[in-house]
């Protein structure tokens, strides 16, 4: 990594660390109520006590746009009419310290009147459910399909609705000679970065700076803007190195709250979230998945039907996009009638928010194990029946788009089955069995223009100019290695800049294994500009016609005559221009039909197939999950180390979801485990002792798969799927804990083997 | 000004005011001599009191470049072999505060070997005179004349030699009825900028950040980066506003000393030059100019030659490029046979370095007080003298360049004859005489590139990034004011920003008045890219063709058609880039012939007149500057009162030269007033009651002439010519003191009036 000795020597600069002279402390009142009236906030005694700089309440927002939101502006800074999540934000506190703003916070006095609360999406979808928001709708118009559909959920708890239409499902399951039915659940889930949300504010001059532990500068630059109703010019956004982020720092959360209380303190601000408090801001999509899968005999998939509820909590964040996962409900799996809706809901719960793996490991946990349970129903072997339908090159998507690349899922399911020795039977050893499973996932990564700046100085170095996030996945290394390639200089050469929104050039966010393929082809673009720039002034230099010149190893030289080569440095001086400067701009965008789903889904799409053992204690229930393998199709990997990394850390997320991590509520809308002793993280002694990874290349291509996230949805349904083998039940709501396992092995065995009559197997 | 409030609220960032956590502060020791040879430096006894964290000596360089330089690298951070003025650093300190670094450096124990010094310039050029450097020269390759013609002086005292051959200047002289020969000469000069050098410089995991108060943040990023061997892209140069410059910051003096203690100290560093250091880091030029001069009796200009000595002081810095101002040494007027030598020479005292004027009030001091004494001898009035012989559209500068443009200085050379009453004979009322007195310039702009990236936000405000320095003269405004006024929107929707050289491009400094031309040409480069991308996104989404299309008040419409205007943001939103990115370069270079100085001079010319009227009392020798009018021709002003305000500064810097300021060495190079009590700047007392300024414009074109310097190089003579018009002699050395004063009047008067006999005129 460009950054390992920064690293090593503890010299990252993290906001974290972030200090401005006369800086105050942020707090936060939060309420104790899932869903209640605000009926009176008095800060006044909060104000008189000594240290304290500002208190900010609803009647501190004139003159301000008191809410954000990306698609739909409806979170406000402090609760205005309602607080609908424990833990929303009531008033705001800076102070002198984070002990005298606690203080003050102690002071506030806050009359409610409780209402009832929705916490379950389905419930929440019913007539006369309580209405999370009322009144109508701000919509942010970033996407046409949204501003079109959106403002007929008004008066409902719909955030939004996906549907996709494909061929004639009704035919499609007359047709089929086997149709599986089944629902499959995941919980809500916290990222738990080990840094926490952090923000220092500054506003001055008219001028608010914002240093935030963001993976989104340019879009939280422009929220902050129009809530100040500033120019993003007047508005900037910094971003050093990020201690994880996991897709939690993509939304404005802290910041709105820092910027507030800077703007009423008219001192810089620092606002650090407490551990606590991050389970209040955001967690991954609980979601329930109905799916409907038609079969031939043989195995050939005809019609796929899902109902996908994504639970978006008190606030719509970025459920607007994460529905759309609705479109691989169906899997890495050629389909011709598709029927999906796929709803966005409000609860009362903490908001939810981009998670790794951004929506698809809600929907790959339903159609991986519902490609087990049809499996066994049709009496056909897992793999073999994966390998009979999925994705080979010149296929077509679910939503219309025709595969122009071979994503290798054939010899990823083979490579990886016979890395974990697929088609032995469980064994049993006293209480614990052995059992394998596989799953094979496909992912679609987020569409927005990734754009980049270079600047080829007068020694041949090069700076490159992003706003792509380094959050610890090596961004600022591999972007270096894309750069120096194309420019043909070592990577000490070149410098990846860290966001810095006045200076930087717009990137939508670093999220959705986008960085490397998005930024990736902006920083190629940009390359290639400057270097068509240099070869032009060899050109006149050398008197070669540019188009007789190439670029290698630091030198432009004349293809064929490399002893007349000319150093870029000297190309540069001889100019005395100072530097050459290049830009490039990557946007594939998506484009899908609001009824249908028909168009283009995604930029570009990634495989994984992940297969595993697993060993199940029928005394305790406890899983050890004993080797792992993984494979993925990169098209071409710019890092191998790092990609390992990534994929080893993405699986070991997928582990901790698989095996035990779940937020709980209470039936009041209480959150239960808000803390790292009751919510529990894998721990090294968690990881398998096993972990192979597969990464298929493809040399002589120009693309680049994402790899951050790729992996994680396809790790709990492999091993959910060895965890049913081996206990012969099928489980259907994560996490695996032991509890679950053990009531499954109270469970009818599955008995659904060949020969049996074909039909719907309900749960 | 675009940063009033910031200005008017104290929340401007200066470096002055800049902290890092964990930061030390360095200090210098200074050496005693004008020239020494160093026998021994010890700095045990420093290292070993409590809070000293490092102490730098020649002992401590290994695995760096000692030595720095833009032309030459002669400078040593600290001193190697010899000390070569008083003042020369000779060893660091950087301790946990400022006290504890004073204490140690007076435990640094040195060892002196003193060494005969040399002052005076031309002692210096003769042989046998002391050396102030021995040895081979090491020079950067900036300039193909230096690097051709540098070599020949090793050995000498001489840092560069300009030598400029026109036409044949005995024919020349021998042609001529009346011959004029003189001496002028102007001391060094401190530029006593409110805000002294300050530098706080962190080395880190192989990066190094400098944040500094240089006027060169580029330049000094390659003298750092060649210092510690490391591409730039590992050093970074972040520059904030300054609290003025003048030219004192365009070199690295305070940067390399802080670099090599937090190199050594392994922790940040601060280092901030006392009022007593500015003095010996950095003066004007002191000059001796001898003019010789050939009129027709009808007061044509037919020769001039010159010799130029610029005292360099003991080190090169700057001075290769000052002396290349000799090309203006016979002023704004056309003649046809030139030859001039124009001489940089090294001296044991503060090196010389950029001064606000930048080697032109040197030359101009002579060639406008030489103009005088021509009109005297001619018999003709020096108005008439100057205006038969003034540049016209159509003449050949000294270099060989036609002049393309009009610059009007008939007209400007009127009007502010006009304004101070031009053509009355001096007035006596007791013992104080008023009299009148003009001079007019020309002043050359430096050349090298200017660079600029635009980004061209969604909500349609626009990022400007150069690495222009905002000192106080107004750059961000005016730049500002460019940008907007080319893309056509308001310039509260234009942020330019301030130099990081990670992040903004390329700009050589800012300095020599060349930030309004060439930087303002870059960016109206960098704003036509970005608006030609915008149109074509329009046309594609209007379904115009862009040439049918134009940007006018924030819109994109079709010509003739307002009705159907989009605004920037609609088209950009359309578009989902999330920006626009253009860049732009301006570069105009210079090239000289190495023998006869003829090739371009100058991407752009800058004229002044100055007249004025002032009064001398002859009994105490005390001269009023009463009134002055500055006519300058700006081509186009693009902030009239920005401009005024800077014609107002630079004339009353003029003033402080004509009347008083002055560095004074003692025989041994001792400095004897480094100091505000004993070095006098102007008050606002100083100031002329009645101050003039007329800014002459073509409206039609496009050139930007700059105007930070230009008044200043007209003000000393004009007051001079006053002067001796009021005391009837004629004053050859600057400054003008009551002391000087006095003793002119006891000089014989002047009687060379007209049918007198053609002669030379020797001081």
């Amino acid at each position: 990594m460009v950054d390992a000795v920064a690293r090593v020597t503890g010299t990252i600069e993290y906001v974290l660390n972030f200090e401005l002279p006369g800086m105050l402390h942020g707090r936060t009142l939060r309420s104790p109520h899932a869903h209640a009236r605000v009926m009176e906030v008095d800060g006044s005694r909060a104000r008189e006590l000594p240290g304290v700089a500002c208190v900010v309440t609803r009647e501190d927002l004139d003159g301000i746009e008191p809410r954000f939101g990306l698609f739909l502006r409806d979170q406000p800074v402090v609760a205005i009419d309602k607080v609908r999540h424990v833990g929303d934000p009531v008033a705001l506190v800076a102070a002198e310290s984070e002990a005298i703003a606690d203080e003050a916070l102690a002071l506030i006095e806050v009359e409610y009147e409780p209402l009832a609360a929705v916490l379950d999406v389905e419930e929440a979808l019913q007539a006369g459910a309580p209405l999370v928001h009322e009144g109508p709708r701000e919509l942010v118009s970033r996407r046409p399909d949204f501003v079109e559909r959106g403002p007929g959920f008004a008066e409902t708890n719909v955030i939004h609705l996906f549907t996709q239409r494909r061929g004639d499902v009704s035919a499609g399951f007359a047709d089929a000679d086997v149709v599986v039915e089944d629902t499959y659940s995941c919980p809500p889930v916290q990222h738990v970065s080990l840094e926490p949300h952090v923000a220092v504010t500054r506003f001055e001059a008219g001028q608010l700076t914002c240093w935030s532990s963001s993976q989104a500068p340019h879009w939280l630059a422009e929220q902050l803007a129009q809530m100040f109703r500033l120019p993003v010019t007047d508005v900037r956004v910094i971003v050093p190195t990020l201690g994880g982020a996991f897709g939690g720092k993509v939304d404005p959360t802290i910041e709105p709250i820092a910027a507030v209380l800077a703007w009423k303190a008219r001192r810089p601000v620092r606002v650090c979230f407490t551990r606590e408090e991050e389970f209040f801001t955001g967690t991954k999509h609980g979601a329930r998945v109905r799916i409907k899968s038609g079969f031939k005999s043989d195995g050939t998939l005809v019609a796929h039907e899902a109902t996908c509820w994504y639970d978006g909590g008190a606030y719509a964040r970025e459920t607007p996009e994460k529905i759309f996962r609705g479109y691989v409900s169906m899997g890495p799996y050629r389909v011709p009638n598709v029927y999906v809706d796929s709803w966005g809901v409000y609860t009362n719960k903490t908001p939810s928010t981009a998670f790794r793996g951004f929506g698809v490991p809600q929907v790959a946990w339903a159609h991986e194990s519902q490609m087990d349970v049809a499996a066994d129903r049709l009496g056909i072997d897992p793999l073999e029946l994966r390998l009979k339908n999925v994705y080979v090159a010149g296929d077509t998507f679910s939503t219309g788009e025709v595969l122009d690349e071979e994503y290798h899922y054939p010899e990823l399911l083979r490579t990886v089955a016979e890395k974990i020795g697929w088609g032995t039977e469980p064994e049993r050893d006293g209480p614990r069995v052995r059992a394998k499973g596989i799953a094979s996932i496909i992912k679609g990564m987020s569409a927005f223009a990734s754009t980049s700046t270079v600047k080829l100085n007068a020694d041949g170095s090069l700076h490159v100019l992003t706003s792509s996030v380094e959050m610890g996945q090596g961004a600022l290394t591999s972007l270096a290695q894309i750069a120096a390639h194309e420019l043909g200089v070592p990577v000490e050469r070149v410098r990846v800049s860290t966001p810095d929104t006045a200076l930087t050039p717009f990137d939508q966010m670093t999220a959705a294994s986008r960085t490397t393929n998005s930024m990736g082809r902006a920083i190629r673009s940009a390359v290639e500009d400057v270097k068509e720039q240099l070869l032009q002034l060899a050109s006149e230099q050398m008197e070669i016609a540019a188009a007789d010149l190439e670029l290698a190893d630091g030198f432009v030289r004349p293809k064929g005559a490399p002893g007349h080569a000319l150093p870029i440095q000297a190309v540069l001086g001889r100019s005395r221009l100072g530097n050459l400067l290049g830009s490039g701009t990557y946007f594939k965008p998506i484009h899908l039909d609001t009824e249908t789903g028909q168009g283009i889904g995604a930029p570009q799409w990634h495989p994984c197939v992940c297969g595993c053992e697993v060993e199940v204690d029928e005394e305790t229930g406890k899983i050890d999950v004993l080797h792992m393998e993984l494979g993925l199709f990169l098209g071409r990997a710019v890092n191998p180390t790092q990609c390992e990394l990534q994929v080893v850390g993405a699986a070991v997320f997928g582990l901790g979801q698989a095996l035990f991590e779940e937020i709980v509520w209470d039936e009041a809308g209480q959150l239960l485990n808000p803390n790292l002793s009751d919510y529990m993280i894998p721990s090294f002694l968690d990881v398998p002792p096993r972990i192979g990874v597969t990464l298929l290349e493809e040399p002589d291509t120009t693309h680049v798969h994402g790899i951050g996230e790729t992996a994680l949805p396809s790790v709990a349904p492999a091993i959910a799927n060895a965890v049913s083998r081996a206990v012969g039940a099928r489980v259907r709501d994560l996490p695996l804990t032991p509890d679950r396992v053990l009531s499954l092995l109270r469970e009818p065995k599955i008995r659904d083997r060949p020969g049996s009559v074909p039909g719907v197997v309900r749960a």
